[in-house]
């Protein structure tokens, strides 16, 4: 059988509540969702993607499927199997469909369906729904052949321009689908052809861990026990060591900056995959940096930095990077602006849409714009404090989980028709 | 060269201060402190261990590393290289030490001190006195053939009954340290012969984010949304998932618990290492019994879950466990205490001398024992106020981080002759 992840199930029903949403999101939105979920009780959903952690996907999850629970649908989250070999193979997919150059041979396709015919029989359980992530387990829905059940495809990936070798060979097979979701309209590779797809941004929970409501001196006493000196800007990128991200890039993005503010200080913080060789390479590089230079500061996963850290330092920055090069949506943008940051970020994938209206100018596309705009708001704190305020609200209104649950529930009601008008795109 | 690790330099010096804890240890030992740091100005000290990240040495090391530079002293922190094979070599010498069997061919000695001999030649910088943690870089010592200098072997192993032919193998390569320290009296293997041996427990940074006052509420809303029930008792461990400290052991004791208190609830919280397929095979035993059981909670640093989520557990749970059955020292009784928790654990290693006065009956030796002393706390109340406040006591008077760095002090400098009477065991 495939692995079920074990989500907080809270049988109490205390805690995860979508009443508690109310006070942030209005009444409308949570109606609406009580009023979708009536007629989705005892519904049988099951999530289906490639790992229970690391990455926005399992966090996600993470975060829904509690809520689905509470709302009285019968929501699970499974995970497949795969050896190293196939997790390489998926890896350069995703790669792929972001557009990077991939060699597509008879022996990768092969293994991937094997593995996803494995995984397909190896389901066993039955619900009434699937809704299936990335393309690692695309293929399940084809070599799962049931008639009854409904199948969605859920791309968290910007394939806007897709490799065309391996979205030629995936394209069937998530052409089986009875649906497919994308982040938004721009990511949709534009000739993919079906009835029905769908464009839902992710969110982030303000109850997480993660984004709950911190005092602020517990923030100064952590970041200053950390060795940070609060008498000097922070600088702040969080994200995996990965090429996409661009650590090295912020590194000398900081250097930049340093030429002109010399008390400047940047903390990386990263969380490590034991998996991910590249990821420690890269962790070993930054390391170097960091043992030479007191005012860079690194923290991984690995020595006890979590998502009540991560939360901690985005409210004790002063400034927030996101420098991504490639990014399907990034959850982390959203955390920032949440936190009332500003945010100087790589103009990649989701990231644009989640910027406040009037600060588009701070989405950058090289080292030396970033540290010019960086510079600009160490100069100009009102700048920073209203960009914060903009920012806040940007993802009060569009990037927290009610909307996101909404829009899900809204999909999964006029899939099966239950309720509600059915859209076509 | 051996590589240094990154710690917080605290150019600030604002926020690691050895007159921040006067409020807590008193004015003597910090003054004390400060005599013997003055006496020791511009010492070239480097520490020596194995790993950067996981596990006690590394935790404190952390802590240690900072206050010594902030007293003036040039502490550094180097890591040994080493292959897989190696660590597996040392990973066994540590179980040895302990009192494991374990086949000791002439290969394991040649890989062991050829990679030793590596080390020591990669050391290049010179320093005025090196400690050296554990099997895992001992022979270091014996390779580096200065004299000027002085070293010491810092043991956190019970070493009181090590099998014979390891610590045979080991021992001529100890006695070529100036000193060798252990965590106390009884860890000493019975036949070391050396001038000068130093018994010296760890300690734990109140001002560490692991250790760090949080608001009450904080820790309950936190709790309450990783899905525990706030109404039903919670108890914790907080521990690698490694046979030592037994989680499956844990998860029977609470299973007792739950026979006679059926709405208990237990959180187990751990920390995966990359390289570690003992542990990531333990977890996804732990996995499934907790997909099966809402009331059974499985957290990892793979999920974000760091430090700071580690304090806000300890402080939410009723009752901490802490099953081992060898430990070094067991630094997390000590965290556990020190935040007025009542602890049940096993009788090994260091964690009986962390336990108040009065209390040791709540040190026990199988399941059945353990699960009948937390359903006695469980229906006394008063005896958990009252062990709590004792076990912060006796964190505050013994194990708090300016005894250790004290302790270290004294001992440095007595090697040194630099003030201070020498104390010889």
């Amino acid at each position: 059988m495939l692995s079920l992840v074990a989500v907080s199930s809270h049988s109490s029903a205390e805690s995860i509540d979508i009443d508690n949403y109310r006070q942030l999101v209005g009444d409308a939105l949570i109606d609406e969702i009580l009023h979708l979920s009536d007629g989705l009780k005892g519904l049988r959903l099951c999530n289906i993607n490639a790992t229970a952690s690391g990455g926005g996907v399992a966090e996600l999850l993470n975060r829904e499927v509690p809520i689905y629970r509470a709302l009285g649908i019968e929501a699970d989250w499974r995970i497949i199997h795969g050896d190293k070999a196939f997790f390489e193979i998926t890896k350069s997919f995703h790669n792929a469909l972001q557009g990077s150059e991939f060699q597509l041979t008879d022996g990768v396709r092969q293994d991937y369906l094997e593995h996803n015919r494995t995984c397909a029989e190896l389901l066993e359980v039955s619900y009434d729904i699937y809704v299936v992530h990335d393309p690692q387990p695309a293929a399940i829905r084809y070599f799962h052949r049931t008639r009854q059940d409904k199948w969605v495809w859920r791309c968290h990936i910007d394939s806007s321009s897709p490799n065309e070798q391996v979205w030629e060979f995936l394209r069937p097979y998530i052409e089986a689908y009875d649906a497919a979701v994308f982040t938004a309209e721009p990511f949709r590779p534009p000739d993919l052809r079906m009835d029905r797809v769908a464009f839902i941004a992710p969110a982030i929970d303000p109850f997480a861990t993660k984004n709950i409501d911190l005092p602020q001196n517990l923030c100064r006493q952590a970041i200053a026990d950390s060795g940070v000196n609060l008498r000097e800007p922070l600088l702040l990128q969080v994200s995996r060591f990965d090429p996409w991200k661009d650590p090295l890039g912020v590194i000398q993005v900081y250097r930049l900056v340093k030429k002109q503010r010399p008390g400047v200080q940047l903390a990386l913080i990263g969380a490590m995959a034991g998996d991910d060789p590249e990821g420690w390479d890269m962790l070993e590089t930054i390391n170097a940096e960091a043992t030479a230079d007191p005012d860079l500061h690194v923290f991984t996963n690995l020595t006890g930095v979590g998502n009540m850290e991560v939360n901690v330092f985005q409210r004790g920055a002063d400034l927030v990077i996101q420098k991504s090069r490639k990014e399907g949506f990034g959850l982390v943008v959203s955390e920032a602006l949440w936190k009332e940051k500003a945010v100087v970020a790589g103009a990649a994938g989701g990231i644009p849409m989640q910027f406040p209206k009037g600060y588009h100018q701070y989405l950058v596309s090289n080292a030396e714009e970033c540290a010019a705009k960086l510079l600009y708001l160490l100069d100009n704190p009102d700048e920073v404090a209203a960009f914060g305020r903009a920012g806040r609200e940007r993802v009060r209104a569009e990037f927290l989980l009610p909307r996101l649950v909404h829009d899900q529930l809204k999909l999964i009601a006029d899939l099966l028709e239950r309720g509600g008008a059915q859209t076509k795109a």
